[in-house]
């Protein structure tokens, strides 16, 4: 009984997620759903990606929080369009918010639209939104076991951002025992370690995303 | 509808963590229900809070994972009695894994019982497992800027651990406006700042809890 009704839940959002993706592909937009643990870094890595590409892409960004709109106007001091998803309480996002975030940007002037979805290493990795790209970060500080842990996020993920690599020294993060508990996992997994605070890497993913989003 | 499912499910959860409360009183075990985002070091503050109160509680572990079973491994490495559940994708625990944990437990010879549950910091909050005390940490990683993100852990949490304090110089984080914001969420919330890679603040913490369970 449960798992019908859960069923029923994957199934409609499956739907929706579908509408999405027609509606980016009808505007040529490329779409980012970027998921991590709570303060891994998203808008820090969100902003340093607006910088990287500026000039190149033109942006859009849909903020999914539970409670506030810090980030969105946060985004949008930097002249970015940006709409704040309030969950209410929500673990996750689900393809019809960002179905009615999507209609509130003009997608006929956005190359790329990043969704900075609610700070969770689980559920979000169920929730398909219509994205040409599962992004995930992982912060150095929260310890290179957590493949194990959260096995789903980090076999689902397209691309694994490694972030806060300045914290290293200052802690036990074994960089190779990660690398090969996600080869393991997610051989086909994009890998880029850098540092939001240092600039250290950040170019290496921001070139990276231009060519993926030109060969879309 | 989907508001009167899910409130059947809170009440069943609830009655399931009265009868958890009924188990615990009888046996005259204290239980904390442990809460955090991932990688904030809860399996550490467990072993650290283990060695703390040895030779005046005798304790016990529950593990909550979404898969595997290390953390309860490491606790039984260290003689203690512990308990793995495993979610199998949720990403929260609920009561009545709980009961079918605590029954594995004697809870006669035990005076304290650790659950560690699922990292996340969004929907362990809404669950209650019959709980003496809910303690969450935060890591310095994550930034001080999490309240307001994740209000109800905040708010709901009748201790929170500051953790990794020693990463405060490599980062950006701000005690003062942490601690500011949790004073005007959750006045009542304890708060201890500590570093389980250092030790620095682990024995105030301990102590405290050591009066608390002798209190209760």
């Amino acid at each position: 009984m449960e798992i019908e009704v859960l069923e029923g839940v994957f199934d409609a959002n499956e739907m929706i997620a579908k509408e999405n993706r027609a509606l980016l592909e009808e505007a040529g937009t490329f779409m980012i759903n970027l998921m991590a643990s709570p303060g891994a870094g998203k808008t820090s890595v969100i902003t340093k990606t607006l910088e990287g590409v500026r000039g190149t892409l033109s942006s859009g960004v849909i903020e999914g929080d539970i409670a506030g709109k810090v980030d969105a106007e946060r985004i949008a001091a930097l002249g970015i369009p940006a709409v704040q998803i309030n969950t209410g309480g929500s673990c996750h996002l689900e393809a019809r918010q960002i179905n009615g975030a999507l209609l509130k940007l003009d997608l006929s002037a956005l190359d790329l639209v990043i969704v900075e979805n609610v700070g969770n290493l689980v559920c979000p990795a169920e929730f398909k939104l219509g994205e040409d790209l599962k992004v995930m970060i992982l912060s150095v500080a929260e310890g290179h076991d957590k493949p194990l842990k959260y096995p789903l996020m980090f076999s689902e993920s397209d691309v694994l951002i490694v972030n806060k690599i300045d914290l290293i020294p200052y802690t036990d993060f074994d960089m190779k025992a990660l690398l090969e508990t996600v080869g393991k996992m997610n051989p086909d997994a994009e890998i880029f370690e850098l540092s939001c605070r240092t600039g250290e890497g950040v170019e290496a993913w921001t070139d990276w995303l231009k060519k993926k989003v030109a060969g879309s």
